[in-house]
């Protein structure tokens, strides 16, 4: 950057540098860090609408609170890189999602103002409040600040924490104070009745006047009026709330308009004085300042890179472009519906992420959006199940951890048919660690009644799922980010065998037949690279449970290697459900798991993080050739 | 039971047989029920408070529903022995809990009045939303009626439900009831804003008469006052709302008292009539008609066998009872709290069982019980260590599945030292399939940064857990219901060593040291037995991770047969782990894995079900045995 363009903002190099501009000079500040915002993010992808619609906030809270002694959390986190900017980060905007570069999140181990790592939502209030308590416990005079979005206040999560909130503890009310940025957009469009609730008081956004004016009425009314006044309260039992968030002992302030710092600052500076949980109701535009992105926030949420001077423009492909395996899902349940009545989609707010969009379009009636309400979702699923209806719920590998339980105790241990289409299976890249879909074999496959599938690619991805829906029981299909191997992708609705992998390239008979690799999901095509290289027969194994046990005992009996392949985490994974097979089969014979290690893996791009992970076929063939030749040596 | 006795009830052999009761009838057949209830279960124990507070509610549901056509979905389930009884299942009541007997829970596959399977709590609004819209898309007039305790209502889930079931579906609202079961308790005593607000509805009782004469009052109000309401109202954008139920878009009754069947079956039967989300709020009284369990809800919550002229005595124990393992994470609780005062300890609603009584009597301002909010208890749990606190959850295995991805991403992911007491790790007992501790093993050793230990004795467990808040990263402890093999406790809090195992018995060298059994938990009580019986060698390895490698690679070097045994599933299990590293040394040595079958465990006593599944003495011995001989034939 340089220091012409963005005089003010080139010497904040840390929160302390803004607490003493004058208001007209926050006031330029937010102007640069849009801009710089819009410039930074447009070259290197990432999100934008929602970071454009919190630079004022962010100005006003370092501003007001001593920051990093007081604990601003900010919830899903993808709003951060205005607060990032200006606690010191600045410098680092250009590396952006980028492998070894900052995080799209907020990161305990990349800065001290990083106060809580966020990135799935609704754990802002839970957090701040255990801060604000564990404050209180060492006596220590600190604020907590939870700042929260209208989407994410949907999620159970955060009605726990608000629950939890508005109670005494210890004799004392916690300082705690929820900042709920309401700018009437999760990723998708908001659904619910909270969602009306939010619109409701946003109607009433001159609330706090009107009020004022209609007290200046009341004065003049007769005493019969504060008579009938105070029967009803009393008769009621409690002095009738104005919010949801007063029913939960918040202190509700708002809603004020989040991009006016003469609004913000002084309103901060007031609630930063009192002593108990305090609730700020902020309305923003998401993408605000940028006319393309306040038009579709929707489309800027997270764009790739841009001119901001054009905005973003379709690619015109030179050639077609590979399906990802998001829009074959799409396009399969398309057609399932078609074919069957019975069938109903699910999403936790994720139709555009999950490819649910055209679906939507043709079947709104069999179309259910529940809100960030994972857990929600699949007993949801449950209920229709009993009915007699086909639920698929479209989910991502990593958020499907929030709903566990519900898929054990409500879906599994009843063993209905519910579809767990899982999107975003293994590494996902630019989000990184927080959203790895590295566990889900590991906690599915141990689940009684549950199936879990793993097509390797397109063409598999559509006949997984078709095989899935054909059953009787619950059944999870994973799949990863991004486009697949380009087979072309079968039209029709014919279901893959079920139970059955295949050998998809035997080993030269003449080779001693040493290696047999068992590939689980997308890794088969460089695992067939691999085989090539090494001359090792491959399978494709497409399921992990049911595994097809025959061909693990036969490829075992016919090999002295089994090498069992997966983008998942190694403990618990498909390669353990080998040796589990092994084992039972009374098979001794030497295993070699490749999968992701024991450690969560970081943003980059996907490509290059499977490299890392030994994951590529040269990767396959090296830990193959490093195995065969230590036992060489053995 | 008797005809003389039970002259009305005895009649009743489904609900269709109350249907036509005259009121005075049915409140007879309340009484009987009642007296049933409190006869059947001081003979088999079970759940005795909650029933005894649903008896009314449940014969004005199946009077006014035309049950099985309408769902009922029973939230947490355990209040439903009066509908089991009312539904056929009267004379199943002697085999309560017990093996092959009838489920204390609602059961799917028990009859088609059990709509829903339930036993965690929150559940059932999803469930019943589901079942509503699934009516809706079939064209069918059913009625789906959610009945949920105010204890469940504290869980998120609930709220998510509630959220997604107040807003209009292909533009029809859905025709859902939700019955809050107000008893201002759940299993512990209540906690949190929303039981304030319900406090303050119920202060309110006569709510609508007051509400009415008001009203008579401000017919005679001058037209400044009508005036000056509307204005508030239209600066409000709302008409003020009566509950937080009504803001999620309800049609809120209540409350009215849960034992007058006068005020419930009319109320039921308007509300029946109408279309959308309707709530109803019912007061009923835990032991209600019972005297000592009115008097000590908590004591009668789940009381074993008892004499009802009598009440609970407590039993003088000939010998010292042995110490359960919740006690020894009680005193263990209060002794580190002694010792360090940054120990802080949280639970979900579960004091009494998860034996923090003392502790929170003891250290009040450092016990946190967060309700029913399992998610909320583990990001909390975060931000509390985030603040250099040293968070210890208490928490059922079964329930730590509901707060998964906290684990994952809240705690883990930032290896945060917070330390999980998981108990009821495990077989269950009489609570069955639903609380099943089978996964915890697979589903928490997959994380990174988590370690997972498996104590093998009360003393172990002390010294697990004290091991474990030594660490500086996130730790579960995993331990059995009930009591162990009775090792004298110590008093100190020396750690275990991390990462340790130890070999308890060594096989006679004589023996050709075939057989090696890796232990894992309280079966090495067990495992020592079979081991005298082969002459087998056998190992506590006490932790799943970090694995004891060196160990595991000794004993794989000195015998013929590696036998893994847990009592959690085999799927990804500790024997898992086991075949894994030695999969990783290149070792191919036949591996045995003992474990909880790929199956839901039913109810019944403990020592018969592990009995069942091959996991004691005699069992673990005789699998051995098969594998020998079959490896012997081959």
């Amino acid at each position: 950057m340089t220091t012409m363009t963005y005089p003010l903002l080139s010497k904040i190099d840390q929160p302390a540098d803004l607490r003493h501009l004058s208001r007209s000079e926050l006031r330029q500040l937010a102007t640069e860090l849009r801009e710089y915002l819009l410039q930074s993010v447009s070259r290197t992808g990432g999100h934008l609408s929602s970071n454009l619609g919190t630079v004022e906030l962010t100005i006003a809270l370092h501003h007001v609170f001593q920051t990093p002694h007081d604990r601003l959390v900010w919830d899903v986190g993808h709003q951060t890189y205005p607060h990032k900017i200006l606690t010191g980060r600045r410098d680092r905007m250009p590396t952006l999602r980028q492998f070894g570069g900052m995080s799209g999140f907020p990161r305990r181990d990349e800065s001290e103002y990083d106060t809580f790592g966020t990135a799935h939502s609704s754990t802002s209030i839970s957090a701040a409040l255990g801060m604000a308590l564990g404050a209180q416990l060492r006596g220590e005079a600190r604020k907590a600040v939870a700042i929260i979005g209208d989407g994410a206040m949907t999620a159970g999560m955060a009605f726990e924490a608000l629950n939890n909130a508005g109670v005494p503890h210890a004799g004392k009310m916690p300082n705690l104070l929820v900042v709920l940025n309401d700018n009437d957009m999760s990723i998708s469009p908001p659904v619910g009745a909270l969602n009306r609730h939010l619109a409701r008081l946003m109607s009433g956004r001159f609330y706090t006047a009107a009020r004022e004016s209609a007290k200046q009425v009341l004065k003049n009314a007769p005493p019969l009026f504060e008579l009938a006044k105070r029967l009803e309260e009393h008769a009621k039992g409690m002095v009738v709330p104005g919010t949801i968030f007063e029913e939960f002992g918040f202190n509700y302030v708002g809603p004020i308009d989040g991009h006016d710092l003469d609004s913000l600052i002084p309103t901060l500076e007031n609630l930063r004085e009192l002593e108990g949980p305090q609730f700020l109701h902020v309305v923003t535009k998401k993408g605000y300042g940028y006319k393309l992105a306040e038009a579709d926030p929707i489309a800027y949420h997270g764009p790739g890179k841009f001119d901001p001077a054009v905005g973003l423009v379709k690619p015109v492909p030179v050639e077609p472009p590979k399906p990802t395996f998001t829009q074959v899902f799409g396009q399969w349940l398309c057609d399932m519906a078609a074919a069957d009545s019975r069938l109903v989609g699910i999403t936790p707010a994720m139709r555009e992420g999950s490819g649910m969009v055209e679906f939507h379009q043709k079947y709104p009636g069999r179309y259910f959006d529940v809100g960030i309400a994972e857990q929600h979702a699949v007993t949801f699923a449950g209920g229709l199940a009993c009915e007699g209806l086909k639920p698929v719920v479209a989910i991502y590998s990593t958020f499907l951890q929030r709903a566990y339980d519900q898929l054990i105790h409500d879906v599994a241990l009843q063993n209905l048919p519910v579809v767990f289409a899982l999107d975003r299976a293994g590494i996902v890249g630019a989000d990184g660690a927080t959203h790895m879909g590295a566990f889900d074999i590991a906690f599915v496959r141990c689940v009684p009644n549950m199936s879990m599938l793993t097509p390797a690619d397109e063409a598999e991805c559509r006949q997984a799922l078709s095989a899935a829906y054909a059953q009787n029981h619950p059944v999870a299909v994973r799949y990863p980010r991004g486009a697949g191997a380009g087979v072309p992708v079968p039209t029709d609705l014919t279901p893959m065998p079920w139970g059955k992998g295949e050998v998809r390239r035997q080993a030269a008979p003449a080779a001693g037949q040493r290696v047999a690799i068992l590939a689980f999901g997308t890794l088969l095509y460089p695992a067939l690279q691999a085989g090539e290289a090494l001359d090792a027969t491959v399978a494709n194994m497409r399921f992990v449970k049911p595994l097809d046990v025959e061909l693990v005992k036969q490829l075992a009996a016919e090999h002295d290697l089994i090498v069992a392949v997966e983008e998942g985490c190694v403990q618990g994974g498909a390669g353990s459900a080998v040796a589990e097979a092994l084992a039972a089969a009374g098979i001794a014979k030497p295993v070699l798991m490749l999968g992701l290690p024991d450690e969560f893996v970081e943003h980059g791009e996907p490509a290059r993080l499977l490299s890392l992970c030994g994951l590529d076929a040269a990767g396959i063939e090296q830990a193959v050739r490093t195995r065969l030749a230590a036992t060489d040596r053995a």
